[in-house]
């Protein structure tokens, strides 16, 4: 029953418990941007499979699963979102879901890696199906924080913030930070949307997660509703977490026909994040609970997450 | 960024895309029994841990996560357990969870390795917290579906299927079998119970758990109520399925506060599967559903699944 | 003093005992040409390292102990060698090292493998280094035991064989037998010498070697001198077997001066098979004395070697 | 060919090439002295095998290769060893080894970690193989250096010095250093004979090889011998680098006859340093000379070597 290890893996620590090799069948394109090191190779089972900094990212298997919570309960929750900014997001597939609804009039994406982009839109059209070339969309490259900070009032209903984790040496740190979220309230239209990507969700590094849920309840004048949800990643080897926080709308008060409808009236289909699962989505176990009560602190450029440390 | 590995692990393969090494800070006891191999160590995060055949089985960290969710949806759906079967379950913990119902009068533990029963009773404490000396429990070493045949008629209000995956060499193959199910359902009293521990719940191996819903959903007149349910685990690095199958009773119908008023009346504390998160457990992914559609086949003795073929 | 893994790694497996993870920092190229898979990759401290089928072959940390030791004991223990045939050997160092010899009017290099050639044309010019554009350079891509077959009387002086390991799937399987060594002996000169890689030369594996040396003893009438050698590569991780087998002209009579005198007068420049290390070369330790007399078998065609089978 | 790992493993990082992943059929016993962490297991091929602090020691498959070079040349090449020091050598082998020789009236081993020598004792029979037990043998568990410098003008004949690599944290430190040779030197006769492991001597990591012959070469007036030498080890992955230190005696100077005579006068049978093989493992290859003149410092309290520093 034991049994060697022959071929390519990369390798990924995600706490000291526990290191996961994957196997790769094909490395397709690697290699090493201005901003971080990269791998699109083939994986069995998961297909075709993005890394970042050696932290698994995408996985033609279940990135719908990611990409539609990123986008869809922030999006679905306004009730007419026209103007739409994708903060990171750099595969392009939180930009297709926001786009699925037929009320967007413009989506403008700020993803700070050209070099990745690029590399994406050659090698990964699974993931942004044309959304690149949807005349709707916009798409920058330069810091996203520093686009918010210089387009406030930019009147956007929805800001989807799909950032890399706040590596130590990584783009990240400030973008998960009070300020941060300050900006893209600023940006944000008066009943604006903001959802972000939070990090892990297991009981083993709930640290993240918690800390940006706290930071946003510490800012109740500016989005009296946050509202903490997670998806179970199969590719991720874990729950993920993610937060939506909202200057007006609740997703608590969406029934599942008013999910559904809305998903009918805007050309909306999904697989992960539908009508029936929207409640599931947004109640979380336990330990996650816990975990915000005992982890959480308020995150701001002085004292920000830094993950791993 | 990069790093080299330095020190002991546990290497276990899920399926072809990704191999898990765990850190063994200490290995505690580690040999073969006449039914499997084990290792009980120290893992980082996760605390004592039980290894079975090279499968991760059971950590301090959440044990109390699947423990609850094997025991507690099927205890709390009968309105009255005295008599309890569980099957397998060589930590305890099922039982210390089935125990914890003050209703219980008689429990009944089945697993085949007394040996490997014996090592857990000395290693880990942690797990059993004294259920082995409870004046009601009986604990048999013999296979448990002999046991249930040679006792047709027993009454068991509910049976607690514990068991180890259907691995080709290991002793568990024919106790996911729709005749071994039939065998759950007549040593059970007419309103009786069964739940089990039923495999992977993640899109890269839905296949095992898939089979035991497609299986018990074939035995409409036995069991009538079947309901998969699920448990998201960090230390399994997937989500868990289970089903329930009940000859009455039906979980879905349990409000969140019978869940609770249950609970508070047989003095029973759980951590996971709390009464606000009953609804949730039992509310399963689309691609879940799909899997079962898609890959559930009956199993029987004459065509049983074997994990990995 | 723990540390977990972090990156991108070639696991080679050697034996049951141990398996190597190579460190990735950087993918060059990598595919699957008709007969093998191969990787070209920089690896720390040995830089550029070429793997076939996962196995390590060479590395320009030491890949100048390889293919000295494949080529100069036979090229120098021949008095004047003007026709020189190389069969494999890729990566063109081992054509490289016999061109070394001003003697030399014509070297033929059969490979079978013509797009893994090209891809060492193009990436790997550290080691052919122009040794392809030489002017006595005839390269031709078909089975290097047909062409030999075909050119009986065709008067080598000397024969090298640098092939792949004969692994179950690969090509060379019947180039490590006594009928390829005879249609070697067939090509050659009456005083040629044949020298070939016979696989690893360590305790846990040297099956391979000992049967090779075996099989060439066996050939008496052929090859009255047969001097098995080693060389001590670290790149490899254990000492690799080599053997020289010739028609008349014996290395063991050759002495550190007359090797010396030879390098001189021919225009050989080496780093590790020098004059002074000539002899130890052909020093083997008991433990390979005994493997060779335990463990050797005659290879033919009926009965081939077939590595780790 | 891809092939996962299943099992547990020892993963020890040489260089930043390459890992090792040693597979662990069984572990026997494990744990952490005051000293070091050990693991005693077996392993496939290598058999029963010693790691201490993650770095593999000693396996049944070539222990005595390691062992016989560490003690039989400096034990021969002296015409008449009467009192032997062993500093480490926690195995009991290198004493195993010296006691071979007839002429030994006296064997002192030092080795401080008592605990391990302990477990040694118990688990490790095949090592020691009653050494211990030799009426000859003393044995003290203190640190080597303080010992030697307590005991100036010993007169001991030989002094074998088995001790584990320099790492930062190890207990090894400052018994690679010119002060601790010379502590050597002072509890030595007129005519002793020290020897030592070095190190690796592959081309990878010859330095702390190379600067312990650079160390003991520039204490001519102590050590008018130096002779470097190696072991090629198959478990070790890698050749291994010794140095033999001599106030008189010139193992140069010895012929194969020679060697013979006094195993045959003093009951001494060998497997690897054989009076044939004697002269070979005094030759070093050109890389390893070479790294002797390019990486060799002289080592002192004041600037030890520390091991990947």
């Amino acid at each position: 029953m034991l049994q060697q290890a022959t071929g390519l893996f990369i390798a990924e620590t995600h706490t000291d418990a526990v290191t996961w090799h994957f196997t790769v069948e094909q490395m397709l394109v690697s290699g090493k941007t201005q901003y971080q090191e990269y791998q699109i190779c083939e994986i069995p089972t998961f297909g075709k499979t993005l890394f970042l900094d050696w932290k698994i990212q995408s996985s033609l298997l279940d990135e719908h699963i990611f990409h539609e919570c990123m986008s869809q309960p922030a999006m679905t929750v306004h009730p007419h979102p026209k103007k739409v900014a994708v903060c990171g997001g750099g595969e392009g597939a939180t930009l297709r879901e926001a786009l699925k609804h037929r009320t967007v009039e413009k989506a403008v994406m700020i993803d700070i890696d050209e070099e990745l982009v690029d590399m994406v839109k050659l090698h990964m059209p699974e993931w942004h199906q044309g959304a690149f070339e949807d005349p709707r969309t916009t798409l920058l490259h330069t810091d996203a924080r520093k686009y918010l900070e210089e387009n406030k009032g930019a009147g956007f209903d929805v800001v989807l913030s799909d950032l890399p984790d706040p590596l130590e040496a990584g783009p990240a740190v400030y973008l998960f930070t009070k300020e941060y979220f300050q900006a893209c309230a600023d940006a944000m239209s008066d009943d604006g949307v903001l959802a972000l990507q939070a990090g892990a969700a297991n009981m083993s590094y709930p640290y993240c997660f918690s800390s940006v849920v706290a930071t946003l309840r510490d800012m109740r004048d500016t989005f009296p509703v946050v509202r903490p949800y997670w998806a179970i990643m199969t590719t991720f080897l874990l729950p993920w977490g993610f937060v939506l926080a909202s200057k007006k709308h609740d997703p608590l008060e969406l029934t599942e026909e008013e999910v559904a409808k809305r998903f009918a009236a805007r050309g909306v289909n999904t697989r992960y994040y539908t009508p029936r699962f929207h409640e599931s989505v947004f109640t979380l176990p336990e330990y996650l609970l816990e975990a915000i009560d005992r982890h959480g602190r308020v995150l701001t450029d002085a004292k920000p997450f830094i993950w791993g440390a």
